[in-house]
């Protein structure tokens, strides 16, 4: 079993390498009559292009999407949504360096033992353009839930140590994607610091789903909260989750955690959002917010100790073009990576009750 | 789509409410010839019991799991395991105050948004008796990892505050599954003050995986920490998830995070486990150490500003039989959930390179 | 992967065995507001139910279903459903004759290459009785179509030569539930003959489902008469399945076997079925109609030439309670297996157009 | 839910239009270590593609494969495999008397009752350019099988009322694609005949598998069997399967459809095969034979009556590049599908006995 096929109702493939010819994604189960075009993905693709700053890679690609089927006349017709992006910057660069040594903090050993075999140009399928093919899914994701009201936002919550004290979406016209001028540039020149020592930094994104109908999710194992998750931890890098309070509520009272319901002007609210917009597996009408932990972009310029693919003793020195942080390009992939688990779910309720099931008629 | 079927090749289906006739679970895809007994699962049932401490409800079951199909003479066969649990202890008592009030923290608003109606009887499908399914057949699962020398062991990390200070599980002989007797004493103490103030609180679990060979999980969406962060947020109660650093990792330099290869006396070692035994979605070899963290139980009795069904503000108390913290009995929910994930890795595996295919002959 | 879970939005998990102590289904997706109570279930049970004439095994089993799970004060919850018949009449009789045989024209040598082990108590996992669960859940889905106006119904459209010349179900009133008196009777007495000379006969069962609403289906792989097929070719003993003028399309000529459209009272309709009611692997408006065709029951008193599971040469007579037809009992699990199908494709068609998103709100 | 989706350990995702911009699929779940190029897809292909004889659409189409994932140094990775074909003869015809219009036996109506919306461009996601990913796909199954000693033949067995008397794989040098010359030159006859006519004919494809091990297969649900129906009808215009009697065995008598197992030189063998090599939904070890029936190419000149889209009766006749019968390009369509049937159930049984799972240490 492959394990490159997300969702239930919604279901994306990706596929693709870092230096094949393509990477790529089917999207199936987007619903007829929605109004799509290329540039409504592309939009969100320029969002983790590389070359945007001298924080990311200075790769260049384009990544100029095709939508190869499944739109007709401008509006999607229920059948699956194939979408490509070329591989154009394939440097036919030397790596016998990283041919025969397993590179600490990436997956080169880990695709070994599994596969007894690797792509080890440029990561191979673990490589970050691997995302191309969710964002451009989520991309889709993001414009179904719209025409239904509902956004999806992401963004830096810190860069190694340099935590935002506020969310201003006007302040977040910086490089790191960060709605807090201060902190932003206070972060870049951690950055700085770090990539002057060929070092590398991790850092959190956060996202914030607004305008959800109460009732998303499965009370289960398909709980809103645990779709989440599992889509974040599928992000290359993320090494934890969490959801409201996330693991500062394991240090609270009961009384201090539970969020109080009141009468609002629309209907039942909550006065306090400790629980992160679920309850339960299922959206409480309140915003959903999580939070993402990345790791430091394994490749750094240090010399590390490591093995070659035979097992012996060896040392690597990684150069090359690759992100001395990775967040900033991530912020788009988790928030499309969100979108596609909340449109899975607002599929999913479509049949929940028997009432539903005459709007068909 | 109803979200109560868990697994890919290890499929578990779970069912049933608190105050139904039982609970119970299905699970497909166990491989033939596993030796197996009710007592091999009785086992695992007997640490998520009520009744064990003070610190747990006293709702008087004693849970006891019938293997209603799948085992013949000792041995299971490959075809699906019914497992059944009996609710015995389902007082007929008065539920008219919750069964028009939504308690906060619980999922009674989310019930009725979703479906239009909900079973208010002791939290319905809600209810923390739905694990008993998980764990009779994660406790299957775990059987069927020991067979293959894997091991996975969960235990209470923290309650509150209190944090462990080492893992010794000769020290575990203690109410909180806390290997640690000083910090489980502590702890104690802490929790015995909540509970006189009609509160309830939080705490984390740790779960250690050994002997996982290198190559378990996914590269891209079934990562094997997505499939356990998937498996524990879909624990009630649990808010955030963490693999190795988790967190921490954010805050670390790639200098720091990486972990060092080395020649071992068996193969390709590391120096480190920051990475929590997972590397690109795929188990490195390491241990596997990941981390749950539990909000509060949101029943407490000290009274809570809340609404009726209708939307009318009101107030709640609940009184009754509910655990002040529910983190030592999840312990054995989350081991046992784990072992799903992993058993679920290793049958996906088996198919994985041409070279397995061949061992069917 | 077990392969005992069928459907995708509507997923049923059936389990046990002949001589297990029970067998059953869990039934996951039904949607929230569906009166339903036992005797919904137990009317269509009631017609598999062994001992219902001379034709069908004299084994004594009242069947009698219980609903564990899934509804609350006789309306679905949404939650997984868990429908359990206890086996009651397992004759403690002596099966060292059947426990080291093959019995031609069963799965025994087949279970045996597979897992290794096979229970052979009464024919195990692959016995009729394994029917239960499906019939049961498909019940449900029947209620579910009944609701939404949608009915299925399956009849004995021939047992060996003996074809019915007309559909009438006021004239199903016999054992064989043939709509069709005369050939009814015949059809008895040809099968008296084949039970008096300790063989067994075969029948073909069509079926019928009405107001079906036009675009049921997927275009793709999960067309509606795939998915039929797969159902019917999933119960024992059906060899065959064809829709509409099925294997006699291939003698027709394009211009024959095309279905006129015209203009109807109530929309477009067609002048003739020879499609039976499905289109591009959608229903088209007309009635769907089916045939599945079933080989002669496998259990004959004729002594046989076999081998032993050593793979040596014997001879077996197999003496018990066995159907001579299984066709009559069959109808029943036709139609349910069908009424699944369809509910499934109504809960998937509720998220194929964007205007259906928008009634949930 | 879409429904593009195929398979369960060895998924594929096929997309794309007849007049988009290409199509393809991606295959999820091929081992690794399996050797791969593009002419061992190519070889599949151009048994499909059109324009081989005047029996075929004079469309004109290289067909040629890109192989753009998932094979790295001539050798599949365990990734993803993304095929892609590029439509190049999409003639920028007139397609006003068609987008109006509703051609009977397509699927033109039942589209537009589904979606609301239909690409009318050669048939949309319904034209058989869509078997162009299954092709693709299963080529690869089928090189996967080969490695294992599998192998899977199709061929036509009849077109209109001519059948073939023998299967001699030497005689199939014809392009109807029949093993036996003498009623291959018959049926060429008759196919002429009804292309002056301006008609179509049906006919029925045979499929043999070859040296498959005992055992593939579930035995409920997930029957070898009911996967092959599930196939089967999912290729357009196939309105039947059976498998080895079919349904000539609803009129045999227990005794004559029976096969008795005797010993073998290579073990346990089948004296007969009326099973078609499937035993309780598992392979028996005997040749696995079944046939598919197609409906005659509904596309015919000869003028029909039906209806506008607005539902107004009119009538149509259609003109182009049609084939006069479906059958023959359909071989390789079958033995594709039957091929990826096949290799999805060798993956399964990788992880059915225990034993298995320690071959991967």
């Amino acid at each position: 079993m492959g394990g490159s096929i997300f969702g239930r109702n919604l279901k994306v493939s990706t596929w693709g390498e870092s230096h094949g010819k393509a990477v790529g994604a089917v999207v199936d189960g987007i619903p007829a009559g929605l109004k799509l075009c290329e540039a409504d993905i592309q939009a969100y693709l320029d969002r983790r292009k590389p070359g945007q700053s001298r924080f990311t890679t200075a790769r260049s690609e384009s990544d100029t999407v095709q939508i190869l089927s499944g739109v007709f006349e401008g509006v999607t017709t229920g059948t699956p949504i194939s979408l490509m992006v070329a591989n154009k910057d394939q440097r036919s660069r030397d790596y016998s360096n990283i041919k025969d040594v397993l590179r600490p903090g990436h997956a080169d050993r880990t695709f070994l033992a599994k596969y007894g075999i690797r792509d080890y140009r440029g990561g191979g399928r673990s490589s970050g353009r691997e995302t191309i093919g969710r964002v451009a899914a989520g991309a889709i994701a993001a414009k179904m839930l719209n025409e239904l009201g509902i956004t999806v936002s992401a963004y830096t919550r810190s860069i190694g140590p340099h935590e935002i004290t506020h969310v201003d979406f006007d302040e977040m016209n910086n490089k790191l994607y960060m709605p807090d001028e201060k902190t932003a540039a206070e972060a870049a020149i951690y950055l700085e610091e770090a990539m002057k020592e060929g070092d590398s930094v991790g850092g959190v994104v956060e996202c914030i789903i607004k305008n959800a109908p109460a009732g998303l999710g499965d009370p289960v194992f398909d709980k809103l909260d645990a779709s989440l998750a599992y889509a974040m931890l599928s992000i290359g890098a993320v090494k934890g989750f969490e959801i409201g309070e996330g693991f500062k509520a394991a240090l609270m009272k009961g009384s201090e955690n539970n969020d109080a319901f009141c009468k609002g002007e629309e209907g039942i609210q909550k006065r306090t959002n400790h629980s992160g917009g679920v309850l339960g597996g299922m959206s409480d009408g309140s915003d959903i917010v999580f939070r993402a932990a990345f790791k430091p972009t394994p490749s750094i310029s240090i010399q590390q100790d490591t093995v070659t693919t035979g097992g012996e003793d060896t040392q690597i020195v990684i150069a090359g073009r690759h992100d001395p942080v990775i967040v900033p390009r991530a912020v788009v992939v988790v928030e499309t990576m969100a979108a596609l688990v909340v449109a899975d779910a607002v599929l999913s309720n479509a049949s929940c009750q028997m009432e539903y099931l005459k709007c068909m008629n």
